[in-house]
């Protein structure tokens, strides 16, 4: 498993992507609304991993009530995984709660799901796979 | 400015040891003690970069502190820079505030400075430059 992304909830996309692009010195290269998780996304690269910014555009959304409970922050990290569905079974098997039974349409083009920060130490993991074209 | 690692604040190394094994399929391939941080890391390799779990050996310690606060969790994501003297001068100037005004040792043989995650959305941000050996 390969970190893919690092999730950053934000308050304000504008101000952020203004913001990491100048901690980054270089600009966002994609911005995408994502219907199913109630977000618009915008990506930076930063070596072989991205950098997610998630702002929220519903108030009841999980970004913002992160946001609400704890404060803008990471989110979540992402890790590629080459098949979601033997990859949640494996970890399903070992013990790890995953959020979703069936994988979801996520950001870039992916299949994702999520494991339950209880059985990770905190972290929100998400699982995401390529979509073929 | 390339993800190195993201540092992840654990109550239990031995605990969180076995459980990101089976998360990321892969055993830590390293484990050190990093004096001036007050705590004792433990790594893993993840595609190009690392997942760096650390422990505070010391109640005083910020990690210690971390997680009384906030649980355990994401502590804080380190980007790798070719000069750390060059980068802590942009960022400063942009208006980034830094959180030690000379870099100091960190683990994995690295020269180290974070920024304030007042500054930085939430996000504790740590620069590292490798050491020459």
């Amino acid at each position: 498993m390969k970190l893919e992304h690092v999730g950053i909830a934000v308050s304000h996309l504008g101000m952020s992507n203004e913001l990491f692009a100048r901690l980054l010195g270089r600009e966002n290269y994609k911005t995408e609304k994502v219907d199913s998780e109630h977000v618009i996304t915008s990506f930076f690269k930063s070596g072989a991993t991205k950098i997610e910014l998630l702002e929220s555009n519903d108030e009841d959304s999980a970004i913002a009530k992160f946001i609400k409970k704890k404060g803008e922050g990471v989110h979540h990290l992402a890790f590629n995984v080459e098949d979601i569905h033997v990859e949640m079974k494996r970890l399903s098997d070992l013990g790890f709660e995953l959020l979703n039974t069936e994988p979801k349409k996520g950001a870039d083009n992916k299949l994702i799901c999520f494991l339950h920060p209880k059985s990770t130490n905190g972290v929100l993991i998400e699982l995401c796979q390529d979509l073929k074209n």
